[in-house]
C-alpha cells in the first residue's frame, strides 16, 4: 500500500490549486480526510453495521417489465422552456450538472421542438425519397428496417445551444440552463447513402431537403457531401426505438451538424440541385454577422466544453479537495485536449480523459482542485483533432459581434465566491 | 453513382448466401427491390406525399421534463422469471432481440434479485470499509460523491445467462429469454482502489467481502487484486444515478466478472485474509463438475456471442436480403472478431464489427445474408484479443459435463425453416 502524503506535496500545474490529473490514480492516500469520510475507531469499526435498516428486514419490489428511476431522483428534470402563445414549441434542456459519463438516458435528452411532438403510429409513416433521382422510392418502416444498420455513439447539439451567454449580463442559472441543448446518444439508423445509391442520384442532384412530419412541417437543405458521407436515417436511441421527442419512428442524424438540420419525424426527402431556403433556414438558424448580413448554412458546430461540476448555482462544501469534472466536443472530430484553468485563464492545466474518446462525441474530462477557500473563476478549453481551439468570450465577440444567436461556443468561466456559492460571470 | 448489380455477383464469402461484410457499404444499388421500398414511377412520386397524416394537421405535445417512449413500443419489456413463492427472487431479461447497438436502456436492463429491490434512501445509507485495515471508514452517499470517478461504457452478466441451453431440449424461447441476463451500460463509479488506499489495507488483507443492503444480504468474496485493478463503487448509469434495480444508490461493479460478484445495494466492505465461504458462493454459483467436485471462484465471464436478428421466435418475410446483428462480449477483454455461420458451422465468415470495440464491452456485429429460402442453421462464435475462442455446444457440454448451471457460453444455434420460423436447435 502506498504511504500517506500530505496535501502539500501535490503535484501542482497550473494556478490556484489545480493538481496534476493523475493525483487521484496514484497517490490515493493523499485523499485522507479531505473527501469528507468519517474515520472510525476500531471499536466502533467493529461494532458497525449496528441496526439493520428497514429495508433490510422485509423484501424488496418484485421485478418489473421496464424500469423506472429512484424517487429520490425525481428533481433532475429537463428545464423547460415553452415560448408563450405556442403549443409544443420551445425547448428542454438537459440537466448536464446532474449527470456523469458521457450517454445521455433518452428520458432527459435535449428537445427542441416547432410544433410539439406529434404522435406518429409507425405502421401508417412513410419515408419518401424522391426529386432528381432515376427510381423514386417510398419506405415503410417495416421495408427501412430491413435496411442494413449502423451504431455510432455521438453527441447532438442545438446551434442555439449557450446563446444566453450573448448577452450584456451573464445569465444566473445552472450549467444545463445555460448548456443543456446537448446530448450524446448511441444512435442506429441505415446509412442515407445505400438509400440515395439505390434511388440513383441524378448527377444534378447536389443537395437535399429533408422534411419532417410534425405539424410546422420543419424542413432543412443537406449538402449531397454530408448525405453520402456519414448520415443516417436514425431508428434506434440507447438500444431502443427513438424516443417520440427524438424524432420517433425516423429521424434523420447528421453527426457533428447542428441539431435543427436532423430533422425529426423524416417523411420525405427530395433530392435537389440548390438549397430550397425553407423558412427554417433562412428566417431562423442564420447568423447576423457585424457588418448586418445574414450568414447562412453553418453547419458543423463548433468545439466546445462545460464544467458541469462544480457549476452554476451549486455550492462548494468548503475548503479541499475537489475532482472538476466536465464535457466536450466538437462537430469536426474528436477532442485532442482540454485545458482547465482556476485562475481565470490566466494558466491552464491538461484535464484528464475518459475514453474511449470518440469522434462527433462527447467526452468526459476530470481535473483535481484544491480548493483554498478563496475567490477563483474555472474556466475549461476544448481543443479538437482538426486544431480548432475553443475562444475566450471576448475573441468571440470581437470576430461575430454580439447579434448572433447562433453556434456561441466560447469559454464558460464559472465564479466561485468565498462562502462557496458558484456563479455564471463574464472573465 | 455506382451502378446496379445483380444478386448474383455479390461477393460470397461463406456457404449458403453469406455475403462479405462491406456489401452494404460498397454496393449499396445492389439492395434495388431486395430490401422491400416500393419503387414509385415518376408520375406517382409527383404526387406524393398526397395527404397530410392527422400528426401534421394540429400541433402536437408538449415538452416534459422526464420523457417515456413511445406507446406504440410498449409491447418491448423484460421478460421476467420471478421464483414461485417468494417476493422479488428471481430475474428479468433484456429483450436483446429488440435491441440494437451496444447500449442497453436502463429501463430494460436485466435483473437478478435475492429478495426483491430495496427502497433506499441515499441520505440515510452509508457503506462500511472495515476488517484488514489501519483506518476503519464510513462513507456517506454525499462523502462518496466527492471522491474521484470514472467512467466505462461495460457489459454485465449474470453467470446464470444462457444456462436453459444446457438442458436435453432447446427452450424455445427469443433470444432475451435465452440470452437475456446480459446487458452493457455507461457506468460512473469511484474506483476501489483509492478507498482502499486510503483505508490502508493490511498486508495480510488479500480478499474483501462485498454484502449489500437488500433483506438477502447478498454477499461476495472478491480478491484483492481485482478490487485494486478496476473495480469502481458505482454511482451513475448511463449518465443517471443508478436505477434501484441495478443497486441505488451505490453497487460495487467489477468489470467482466460475474454479476453476482457486483453486488448491489452495496453497504460493507470488509478486507479478509481468505474468502468468506458466504451462502451466496457456496451453495450457489459454483459449478458442479463431471466427477462430482464443485468449482467455486469462477469469476470472468467466458467469451461469447448471439444472434439477434434473426433469432428465435421470429419469421422471416421470405427469401432476399438480410443483415443478419448481434452481440458479442468476453469477460477477458476485447472481442477480436465474430465469424458467422448460415450452414450449421461448416463454413464461416468474418463480420463487420461497429466501432469503437471495447473492453469488456458489447461489441454489435453484422453480416449480409442472402436466404434462398431454405432451411438453414445460423450461428455466430466469437474470438476474443486473449486468444479465447467461444466452444460449440457438444464441445463444451464434453468439458464441463450436463450438471454445471453457469458459465454457458457455447455457440447458438438457430434453426431458419424453409416456411421462415426460426427456432432454437442444438446443432
Amino acid at each position: 500500500m502506498r504511504k500517506n502524503v500530505g496535501l502539500d506535496s501535490l503535484e501542482r500545474v497550473a494556478g490556484n490549486g489545480l493538481l496534476h490529473r493523475r493525483l487521484f490514480l496514484r497517490q490515493g492516500a493523499a485523499l485522507l480526510g479531505a473527501a469528507g469520510a468519517t474515520v472510525l475507531t476500531a471499536r466502533s469499526a467493529q461494532a458497525a453495521p449496528p441496526d439493520l435498516p428497514a429495508w433490510m428486514q422485509a423484501p424488496g419490489a418484485p421485478m418489473s417489465g421496464y424500469g423506472n428511476r429512484a424517487t429520490y431522483e425525481s428533481g433532475v428534470q429537463r428545464l423547460v422552456n415553452a415560448q408563450p402563445g405556442t403549443t409544443g414549441s420551445g425547448g428542454s434542456r438537459t440537466p448536464i450538472e446532474s449527470l456523469e459519463g458521457i450517454i445521455t438516458p433518452s428520458s432527459l435528452h435535449f428537445e427542441r421542438h416547432h410544433s410539439g411532438v406529434p404522435d406518429i403510429d409507425p405502421d401508417q409513416h412513410q419515408v419518401l425519397l424522391h426529386g432528381l433521382v432515376e427510381r423514386p422510392l417510398l419506405f415503410s418502416m417495416n421495408a427501412l428496417a430491413r435496411y442494413p444498420l449502423v451504431s455510432r455513439i455521438q453527441f447532438l447539439e442545438c446551434s442555439g445551444n449557450s446563446g444566453g451567454n450573448n448577452g450584456a449580463e451573464p445569465p444566473q442559472q445552472t450549467a444545463g440552463g445555460i448548456h443543456g441543448l446537448v446530448s450524446c446518444s448511441d444512435w442506429t439508423g441505415v446509412p442515407l447513402a445505400i438509400l440515395l445509391e439505390e434511388a440513383g442520384v441524378k448527377p444534378e442532384g447536389k443537395w437535399l431537403l429533408a422534411e419532417g412530419a410534425d405539424a410546422a412541417g420543419m424542413s432543412r437543405s443537406v449538402p449531397m457531401a454530408k448525405a453520402m458521407d456519414d448520415a443516417v436515417l436514425a431508428l434506434y436511441q440507447n438500444g431502443e426505438r427513438l424516443r417520440p421527442e427524438q424524432g420517433y419512428p425516423v429521424r434523420l442524424f447528421l453527426p457533428g451538424y447542428e441539431g435543427n438540420m436532423n430533422v425529426k419525424w423524416l417523411r420525405r426527402i427530395k433530392v435537389t440541385a440548390e438549397p430550397t431556403m425553407t423558412k427554417d433556414e433562412t428566417s431562423k438558424y442564420s447568423d447576423l454577422q457585424p457588418n448586418g448580413r445574414a450568414l447562412l448554412f453553418t453547419f458543423p458546430m463548433d468545439v466546445k466544453s462545460v464544467i458541469t461540476s462544480p457549476s452554476g448555482m451549486q455550492k462548494m462544501q468548503g475548503p479541499g479537495l475537489y475532482q472538476i469534472s466536465g464535457i466536450a466536443w466538437s462537430g469536426f472530430g474528436r477532442i485532442r485536449r482540454v485545458e482547465v484553468s482556476a485562475d481565470g485563464g490566466k494558466s491552464w492545466g491538461p484535464a484528464a480523459l475518459d475514453g474511449p474518446v470518440l469522434p462527433k462525441a462527447l467526452v468526459r474530462f476530470r481535473m483535481p482542485w484544491r480548493w483554498d477557500g478563496s475567490p477563483s473563476v474555472l474556466q475549461s478549453r476544448a481543443i479538437d483533432e482538426a486544431g480548432n481551439v475553443q475562444p475566450a468570450r471576448t475573441a468571440l465577440l470581437t470576430e461575430r459581434g454580439t447579434q448572433f444567436r447562433y453556434h456561441y461556443h466560447a469559454i464558460q468561466s464559472w465564479g466561485v465566491a468565498a462562502a462557496g456559492e458558484v456563479s455564471n460571470v463574464y472573465a
